[in-house]
């Protein structure tokens, strides 16, 4: 396998007709502390890479169900690998996020209007991937006008947003689990069509259980233990 | 007249049933230097606040002509004051920019894809009128969601900062001069109707001759000279 990108959870390899996804074992954060809106690898925690796969394998087995396309194709859960379709990312990468409630970047920009933890109704916005300005927000307009996305691309990106959150959202509330809001990935296949990409896990969501925020590694396993 | 706000650049007075503006030499910068996009006053120029006036009956003027609305009545150059019809602003006041180049904050958030004096073509963001915050820009859902201006209104400030900002930009052309971005401020008259309000000046814009940027004083002498 070919070492095609190497990210800040994961790496990418490219393997005949499809690409392998390696999950490790660092989350982002800042000073030790998760935050999974952080643009850098706080903490490494032993076990992260595998519960993260485990996590993702469960959600997108639930898409698949509900008819929603994603990358994904199998997973090999011991060697924390995922096989997926490929896809390209829009632009240099987008980041989707849907919101339940006002916390995060969301509560920094806006908190003038809005109180925090104020439910929001499947809030969608996008921000771009890029360190650098610190993923900064963008509208619809400015993606099209910038070549990133189209307003009917954008449309279609809303909609899936919000079908997956919903599924995330029902998943989490069957273990008495709140999402407050949840950051997603899409790329084009080659056909055209859009798809999930990345991964689903405690990484890349804000959940609560009787207002207490849960660690990743503790979100995964309360998702996917038996009782 | 009675004082009912304070601006950076600008007094407000309640005067039977009409507002008046006063309008101050004070103009937003920092360090002793102009900038249109700065949230603090940095620096006094004498005869900024009649030169800013002038430029504004100008361009209210040739808005009436084109038969767009403004909350514009008439003015007392001398006094530096203008009459207005009261207006109330969307939440605690939003700003609408319209940009033909790729500069200021629009460059700082969008540098990855988009390259410093790039044309845009009439690109309209909103921003919150929010010092705390850096006025953060802000999304047509966002703003719904946040119950400060529905889709509809929204449509219509954007459709208002097009037309009004291809006039000026028209205006500026006569003296060869380019408009590279203006920022514009929306209010709703009692009976609902979305209007412009506040001023047009040197102040809320960045006009270019040359590709030397022209400072405010320069752009009102300029711009109102007959020659």
């Amino acid at each position: 396998m070919k070492l095609i990108y190497s990210g800040k959870t994961k790496d990418v390899y490219e393997n005949d007709d499809h690409y392998v996804l390696k999950f490790k074992d660092d989350v982002t954060g800042e000073n030790g502390v998760f935050d999974p809106g952080a643009n850098s690898v706080g903490l490494t925690m032993e076990g992260a890479g595998k519960a993260g796969l485990r996590l993702t394998v469960f959600f997108f087995e639930k898409l698949k169900e509900a008819g929603i396309p994603t990358h994904y194709i199998d997973a090999d859960i011991e060697q924390a690998e995922m096989s997926v379709r490929p896809a390209s990312v829009f632009g240099e990468g987008l980041e989707v996020i849907c919101r339940y409630r006002a916390v995060g970047s969301f509560l920094r920009r806006y908190g003038k209007y809005a109180k925090e933890g104020q439910p929001l109704d499947a809030f969608v916005e996008v921000t771009l991937k890029d360190d650098e300005r610190q993923d900064p927000p963008i509208s619809a307009d400015a993606l099209e006008m910038l070549g990133i996305l189209d307003h009917e691309e954008y449309s279609r990106l809303k909609e899936l947003t919000q079908n997956i959150s919903g599924v995330v959202r029902d998943e989490l509330a069957k273990k008495d689990i709140e999402l407050y809001d949840i950051k997603l990935e899409f790329g084009r296949l080659d056909d055209g069509t859009i798809v999930l990409i990345d991964e689903i896990s405690g990484g890349n969501m804000r959940a609560y259980q009787n207002d207490d925020y849960m660690e990743p590694l503790e979100l995964e396993q309360m998702m996917l233990s038996s009782k």
